[in-house]
């Protein structure tokens, strides 16, 4: 009975919103939308994208390899055939491949680590191995080195902190990490800085093998011999080529000599499997690992050094190779100059079923709804391009050398950028731009969730309603509109969206469907359907949901940013800086006070080894108040902003330009210190995080690394950049209203 | 030089408390009562305490075996020597021993537990093995069941109610259970409570084998053949004797029939190691146990029920055995009805050298020093009674019996009991009745901790300082004098206090010396002295500490005790029962809320078995008047008490006598409601928790247990006690002043 109020009450919702008006629509023009997005629905296969999936994902496909290639032109010949105009852009680039992979443990004891992924009886495609790249770290340095264990956890900075206050260092030693936690790469970035010699990297049961679940073939979680493999190169710094930092990769293009490309790690990386970990870690010795660094293998952590010896050997083929991006492009009917760009990477690091041939298909459906509708007389208003990306694996290279490639095109063309990598089950999870937040608001709302009848917008809601924790879940779960996570990296939005200043967004499902096969030989057909997304009905709303996107955006009039969801944010970040900067002050006072005072020493174990905290430099008061001047422009530009769309203005003709090139104003030319091809001011991954967001990152990470000097500065480039963003909104809201009258 | 100034600032603080009042003393009797103490001290002796300890541990000594009497009479033989009149005070008492256990997983496949600890070549005592006792829980019933494994975590109240969202039935199963998180006496109640045939309780390493740190011999750690032994008897119904409540196991005593006995369990328990555990686990299906219950063993947990299908078999003697309780007595020379009784239990579960010896050893030193010092011509002015307890380990009964054989003279005479059980290494912990907070505040600013060399409160406040995790830890740990825990149960302090009413106090040294040796066949000299007090460097702080604690209450011509520390801790109880109270309205409100808009159903994954709560009846509001009303006047008569006592008023002929008597007054007659041999009223045992303590149990416990219709007479009862206690203040009050004048 109450299974039924439910649904009612969902219809009702339904009916509710689809009466609503669309923003950039008017009432007519929602009206045709939403019918022309019904129509699309009808057009979305799960038996289609199913095919798919088992054709692109019979073998492994990682760039460079023939099946990557075969599966970059049957993807061609399928857009060709829907009615794109499709091109194959091809970049050389630079793609170390393993010919030496040695690590054994010398002593106490020895052992031979296997380094290889077993193939299951209960999944065929585990036997196909033609072409399979046997686990390895894509950009680590070649090199043979010998020396004694140190375990540092996952290899973050603040477990360098712990080894400090242990008498622990990795100097002349080698590191042994946990996968988790932060970007692989920061795990050899920051056991180089501290001075290992080689970094080993193991998947811990705790975190995604038997600990978390049943594993493969049982259940969904990571096999004994499973390796993740991925980049190590340092994609904080650049992504793409190593070679060509800031140009397309061309054939000809000036290229570093590899000597010189900086994004290479320093030193050795070899990731392992649990079993190969197991016997490294039962011979080590030293202190007892802290509590909350312990995972699940059967023994004692201890984080040597040693005694635990191990030798490691590694030497890649550092070859050419050619990656192969699939644009297809389908002219718009009315601004056929206004962009807007949908991609999803093609290329896996085995077979790739969920990573990314998951979300690639489901936007294979949506470019054959949207080819389908336009050659029956619905052809979109701007022109859509859909791009399956190359090398996306080894470092986002596909799409970074096609944006750098097509830099000033795009900066002058593009709309948005919006990106899906891989899909699974559960709840819908959006990142992007906050320029599109009620967009992307209004969309979830549009579609519903397949396991429930409810809208995504209303599931998404019960469950941060249901599992919120605290108070700031809470308030989180009861704002009404959907919230986007701001974006760091990790997929081939960050070209576009950090880069070159292009709105992007990036989405999917994921809750419930969790599983321990990314980048494993596990990652297969056969896993994605039975523990990710099992008949693909998740693959059809995606379809439906990133369908919708990229729709409104090419037949909106006025081009659907907002910026009252930007501001939102943008004071939330703004409020963090300044609690961060007390909160540090107030700890670091406390800390330095504790210190003195004898505190710790009396606190601590005297026969244990761990040490009291070192004193930091006290942490001064910042002066907040041009970031907080300049947010108050902002808030009021964006309501005004919003008083002038409610006054059902038309747009003049240049006010869809000056409304998708609002989001280059966030970057500046001169880029982030240190890393000049990160151009955004509001999102960057975390210099030390990896994949992990820094918002307002000069601010943010100049108080963070305690780089007290450098936050005046950046507190004054941030409100620039907000200040130059408000004078937008100014102008445009002035344009709207003119067009009003 | 950091260190030389801790040290000199260490001196300084100690002269400057040198020359301040005792409680109950005046200044000269202050410098006095200091001065013998600093010549109890001269007398505790590090090598004697060892050497008692190597003696007393060098067999199992378990109630009822021949070691067990040998110690009796050996510390009989010590007392008596030192000067004491010592009486060994028998009891007869029933003791079930194992005759049969058998355990065997039938199906899938086939193990047989072996359900024997290992005896180790590096600690010869683990094969000191005469009338070892092997691993049984005592007072387990007979049976002999064949059933499917249900995994129920620890058992406790809250991981049924998560059973129940799995939809998972305990009834007709037999419940596999991890140790902790509750005394284990819970897990077989709730157990057959919820209809299973028996329970297994197992050590998971996560717990305290090898995920904790190094297991024994090679760190201190649950070896994988450890058993955790330990009585099961229903205690927070009452403890002592399963067949005698309320009055003392002497020969003639009326007993009950065991099948009539109510603390014996309903359902078979047997306690196993790691090692028998983990087939047992390894072959169970059914649901992935959630996060927060999985252990370190390296499977993943299921919860069943089955397949998993195990046969147990228990049979016991159900023999009855003589307790030996060591009491000696030094009649005081002033106060000679005034008794200060301080016990520790001498009976072990095998060798015992941490629990309990190593808490005896520093109670002999304590005692020998007294009477050293009463040779001398100090005698104290009050009775002390040193007493060593058997049979604590069944389950209090030694000195259960002992208290209630003696019920009357005890509640006429009796000051105080302080206890100890055993000891280990790190900071001062001290349990007790709030009228003896400050008493204890000012022992623990005298004595010095043995590794840092400043006071134990100093020690203690910095590491309450340095840990201090949020905004009340960070209150607590600036809390001007040290707060003493509220006592639940599990040691000899429970018939004192919670029966008979008489302030009691339980302390020892605990955060440095962790072990996994518990009530396991480790738990030897050996094992003690390697891995928790090397040296018993905080065996000879214990004496020091208790040493005082005994002399002060013996000689104090003003009993020490006060109560705005009480006032302030039931203060703190109060606000606790209303936010309680709150917490539960709004959390259901909410939940039922949730369930009723469907929230959860849209929240949970459709294709896992975790269903929706189920609705709770509201929570009403409660009258709190009465309860905080009486507060107010015990605040009030508190404050009363201390200005008086700043008059420097003298004592009047009755004024300790109705000092130590004022406990009484936190009991009733008729105990609490269905488990009438309790009859405090701010201090109990929880029904559901075993050791952990419910203050103002009455009210706290039929609020958590949803008796809404028992809220308001239990406030009116812990009203009632809380006045009878404030007007004893002010009588007190009055009658110093008058002293005074």
């Amino acid at each position: 009975m109450r299974y039924v109020v439910l649904v009612l009450l969902a219809m009702t919702s339904t009916q509710v919103f689809a009466a609503e008006k669309l923003l950039g629509f008017d009432e007519d023009g929602s009206t045709a939308q939403r019918a022309l997005e019904s129509r699309f629905d009808q057009h979305i296969s799960a038996d289609e994208q199913t095919e798919w999936l088992r054709r692109l994902s019979a073998r492994p496909h990682h760039v460079g390899s023939s099946a990557g290639k075969a599966n970059a032109k049957y993807i061609a010949d399928l857009l060709k055939s829907w009615g794109y105009d499709v091109e194959i852009a091809e970049y050389q680039v630079l793609l170390p491949t393993p010919e030496t992979r040695e690590l054994e443990l010398l002593s106490p004891g020895h052992y031979t680590a296997g380094l290889e992924e077993d193939s299951l009886s209960e999944d065929p495609s585990t036997s196909v191995r033609d072409e399979l790249l046997p686990p390895y770290n894509a950009f680590s340095t070649d090199g043979e080195v010998e020396g004694e264990l140190v375990f540092v956890n996952y290899g973050i900075p603040e477990d360098y902190e712990t080894l400090k206050r242990y008498g622990i260092s990795v100097e002349g030693k080698i590191a042994i990490a946990k996968y988790g936690k932060s970007w692989r790469g920061i795990k050899p970035k920051l056991a180089g800085e501290n001075g290992a010699i080689a970094t080993i990297i193991y998947s811990d049961p705790g975190d995604d093998g038997y600990a978390a679940g049943d594993v493969y073939p049982v259940g969904p979680f990571k096999h004994e011999s499973a390796v993740q493999r991925g980049s190590v190169m340092d994609m904080p710094t650049y992504p793409g080529d190593v070679l060509t930092p800031g140009i397309g990769a061309t054939r000809n293009a000036k290229r570093l000599a590899i000597d010189d490309a900086p994004t290479i790690t320093k030193i050795p990386v070899l990731p392992i499997s649990e079993r190969d970990a197991l016997p490294l870690l039962s011979a080590m010795g030293g202190a007892v690992a802290p509590l909350e660094w312990r995972g699940a293998l059967p023994i004692t952590y201890h984080m040597g050094p040693g005694p635990a010896r191990v030798r490691m050997k590694l030497k890649f083929n550092w070859q050419t190779v050619t990656a192969y991006n699939v644009i297809a492009r389908l002219e718009g009917n009315e601004f056929p100059g206004q962009w807007v760009i949908r991609g999803n990477h093609h290329d896996g690091w085995n077979h790739g079923a969920a990573d990314p041939v998951s979300g690639l298909v489901a936007m294979l459906a949506e470019a054959k709804a949207v080819a389908t509708l336009a050659r029956a007389g619905q052809r979109p208003a701007r022109t859509i391009i859909y791009a399956a990306w190359d090398a996306e694996e080894p470092g986002l290279i596909g799409s970074t050398e096609w944006a750098e490639d097509h830099a000033d095109e795009l900066k002058q063309h593009a709309v948005a950028y919006l990106n899906t990598d891989g899909n699974s089950r559960g709840f819908v999870s959006i990142g992007g731009s906050h320029t599109l937040e009620r967009f992307f608001d209004e969309i979830i709302s549009d579609v519903d969730d397949p396991q429930t009848g409810v809208s995504l917008k209303e599931r998404r809601k019960a469950a941060l309603t249901v599992n919120a924790d605290n108070d700031k879940e809470k308030q989180e779960a009861a704002r009404d509109t959907l919230r986007l996570y701001p974006m760091g990296s990790g997929s081939d939005y960050t070209p576009f969206l950090q880069h070159l200043g292009i709105a992007s967004a990036n989405f999917g499902f994921s809750g419930e469907g969790e599983s321990g096969s990314y980048h494993t030989l596990y990652d297969t057909f056969e896993h994605y359907t039975t523990w990710r997304d099992p008949g693909l009905r998740y693959g059809v709303t995606l379809s439906q949901l990133a369908g919708r996107a990229t729709l409104r955006l090419a037949n909106a009039p006025l081009l659907p940013f907002e910026f009252s969801g930007f501001a939102d944010n943008v004071a939330m970040y703004v409020d963090e800086l300044e609690s961060l900067a007390n909160s540090m002050r107030d700890d670091t006072t406390t800390r330095n006070q504790q210190i003195a005072d004898g505190l710790y020493k009396l606190a601590l174990d005297p026969t244990k080894p761990l040490r009291p905290p070192e004193k930091q430099e006290p942490v001064p008061y910042f002066n907040f108040a041009p970031l907080k001047n300049a947010l108050l422009r902002l808030q009021e530009a964006a309501a005004g902003y919003d008083e002038a769309l409610a006054g059902n203005g038309r747009p003049s003709g240049t006010v869809n330009e000056l409304l998708y090139t609002s989001e280059r104003l966030m970057t500046r030319k001169e880029g982030l210190s240190g890393r000049p091809w990160y151009k955004h001011h509001i999102y960057a991954p975390g210099f030390y995080t990896g994949y992990g967001v820094k918002t307002i990152p000069g601010v943010r990470e100049a108080i963070e690394q305690r780089n007290y000097a450098e936050v005046g500065p950046q507190i004054e480039i941030a409100a620039s950049v907000l200040q130059q963003v408000a004078e937008r909104i100014e102008s445009l809201t002035s344009m709207i209203a003119i067009g009003d009258n």
